[in-house]
């Protein structure tokens, strides 16, 4: 089999150095170009912490998308730059693979739309961290059965909000799927405020923060003489770069624009 | 919506006593009779131990299953003589929902051949605990996305084998949808031997026994700077009566025999 | 070495029935009398529900603790009661064993001075169960070294306060060793109100209540790169008689009156 | 007060990076030379990789122990560098600070002798990790009075033995304070080998090896009606630093040498 090739936008940001050091282990990769704003014609393994790697960098991602023959742009810039970036890729018939909650859905319409044009794939995700995507879809799923249910999620001392973004859009997800109902006892009364959490729509949300804590979140469901735990721990960006493998992988195979990695867990 | 009219059978049984229990309490089911080897022409209310409802308890299965008008069979007794029970009871047009791990395949085609000649469904299944069967379900999809996986199952010290019924159970359902691969280092060594635990196709399992412990089992997915954790703890036999209710529900309307409650938590 | 000799005071409530229970199995103890306000003149092993012990019933509790000879009084009644018995014990000379949170200052005071003039000792104590009393203790020394802390308890759906009295308990044993100190980033926001828990004195505590838990608590500690978590679960009213039986066998070589079971785990 | 002058013998190890990094954001400290077996003569901030101080490097850690006013050392190297570094800084009156396992009982009398000769203080330790010690400690404390106990750790799978280190060193000190006992039911039987784990002295161990863990410990402790659970999580090298920060501060007012963290954890 050929191998994929991949050009990176964003090299050296924390998630572009992840991405060139995947490709650079992973065998089903080649990396052909990068699109940086600076070091324009210099080759990755010229810029200092950068692994290797022979291909040159474009601070213009126009020509870089119009010239260089690539099977996928993995972007990994702002929301800004890799709304600019996806279009042009998927009008040079390069199969996007963006990490962004920052696209609004008239921009996800409209990329969608010319991804259906021009007949190819794309994948748009808000996270790529695997475990934590199946954590959410399993929630989902659980709650179906299991309606009670309380969030816990603990990060690092250093987090500025809570809960964490994660741990609301897990309550989101459940809420599509049961309906409202109020938990704890009706008549509970709390002897020190906030010791019950958050409130979304009746489910409670605890918002840990030690150091020592990295990013964790567990999902807690009850039921008669049992409970079901759903728990996700990560310590590291590696752990998006699986995601991001999956979705060049199969992005290969699309014909269309597809948001949420949970659409290629099956 | 009128009631569903449900024939207890193995009333005095651990289990059977918790059917009595949910069935008093939920609004859902009325109990029209019983099957057990004693009390013949009794009621249940005049049974020391049992809820006050006024069913008749039958000693004859067949008389009781052919002249009680009910909807379900909820079977609680042995495999032998819920397999007689469940023949009965489709040839009587009451839809058997039994919880049994000792029927054998050919016993659950015929079965299963008798459904679709009555056009009525069936439920039997080898565990009703929701939560439980949620795991397994979880631990099979996660382990398409993150292949290394160890499970970990703890409960009281007066449990006989090791590992538990459940735990082999998920390894098999692992090993349907991953590749066999070896997991820990390629040059781990024991040096106190049964330290990585039992080996089932790569995947490790550890067993935990210990008074104070009930029944517990976590599994446990890892990859690249992350980890998933599913976990299931129950304590009651309460615990399996939210499953009973679920398939005794469904089951009015299913046309054919189902093989597990994993089917009906879509 | 002779058995102890116990009285056991409150027999039919659910305390009660369980020493009871503990002391027919436990061959170093002998139950010689009960107090109960019903049933004078019976034997336990006459009333339904209690085991198949000779020992009489009395429901003067003066007449009992003249009368009897015992070395201990196990006392599982209410304060008011438990007072009253605990002060005649100790005048004739029968170690009390009490579990209560209801005596007052001065009412102990008075019992410790009755305990010197008589030279004898008694054990008062909060909580009996031995694993969450080593929680707490475990827990305040590691707040000496790690002060950065958050408690998480979870019960049962019925329970009405939050938090429950032993995690305020754990905050303010934690309390009496470090510095009183703000946890966090200085700059948290909490997008949903309550996500941080409540606050005691710096400390968040997060109580979790649902279907199917029990009685659960975990202290964790945060500290540069590590975590230390020191956490209970309790499922059984048994668990607070390994406590009565350490404190009953002590009791007997005491010559003062010990309030708190963490006196006694050395 | 005036700061802890500090000597850092390794600079350049993964341990000494931290040392120097703590050293050169905590104001208790200043660092008045390294000993490295390069670079003499130049300064810290000139080496890469190593914080901006100005400390003067030494090759010749006689000349840099003789020369050098000093308070403590902070020995981060072999045991065989260390042991001579240790020597040579009782003889000329700065304390060392050594993490090892690897000094012998003997080479260990003989600087007890030494610090007891000079009135001096010294500490060696061979974790330095304050929530690993503290798990220890506790755990050796709650088996007095929980005897059954289990132990799982888990780790990446880059890791070669199992059990871990601090596993066993954990059953060992348990060991001490209980008397032999079997565990589990005396008949149970494991159906895949392995399953119960390794056993030392009765208690279970059992290893668990996955990417995406790091490095963490659980001592379940279980008796009637609960189970207590110690647990430590480390996932950085940091977490040994407040060890390191601990022992430095308290050596400077012992006068004998101290063997292990944990008396110095009162």
């Amino acid at each position: 089999m050929s191998k994929i090739r991949a050009i990176v936008a964003g090299p050296r940001g924390k998630m572009g150095r992840e991405a060139l050091r995947m490709i650079e282990k992973d065998e089903t990769f080649e990396l052909v170009a990068c699109i940086d704003r600076k070091h324009d014609g210099e080759r990755v393994r010229d810029i200092e912490g950068l692994p290797a790697l022979e291909a040159l960098i474009y601070t213009d991602p126009e020509t870089c998308l119009m010239e260089v023959e690539a099977d996928v742009l993995i972007d990994l810039t702002t929301p800004e730059n890799g709304y600019v970036h996806t279009k042009w890729a998927i009008e040079n018939h390069i199969r996007p693979v963006v990490g962004t909650t920052g696209f609004s859905e008239q921009q996800l319409r409209e990329l969608s739309t010319l991804c259906e044009e021009k007949g190819i794939g794309a994948v748009i995700a808000p996270n790529f961290a695997i475990g934590a995507v199946l954590m959410m879809q399993f929630s989902k799923w659980a709650a179906k059965h299991m309606p009670h249910v309380e969030i816990i999620e603990k990060h690092h001392d250093q987090k500025l909000d809570a809960p964490s973004g994660t741990a609301i859009k897990t309550a989101q997800l459940i809420q599509e799927v049961r309906s409202s109902q109020s938990q704890g006892h009706p008549e509970e009364q709390e002897t020190h405020e906030g010791a019950r959490g958050a409130e979304i729509d009746g489910m409670r949300i605890h918002s840990m923060r030690l150091p020592g804590l990295i990013a964790h979140q567990e999902v807690i469901f009850g039921g008669q003489g049992q409970t079901l735990t759903i728990k996700h721990d990560s310590h590291d960006r590696e752990s998006f770069m699986s995601g991001v493998k999956l979705a060049s992988e199969k992005v290969m195979s699309l014909d269309q624009l597809v948001y949420g990695l949970e659409h290629l867990l099956d």
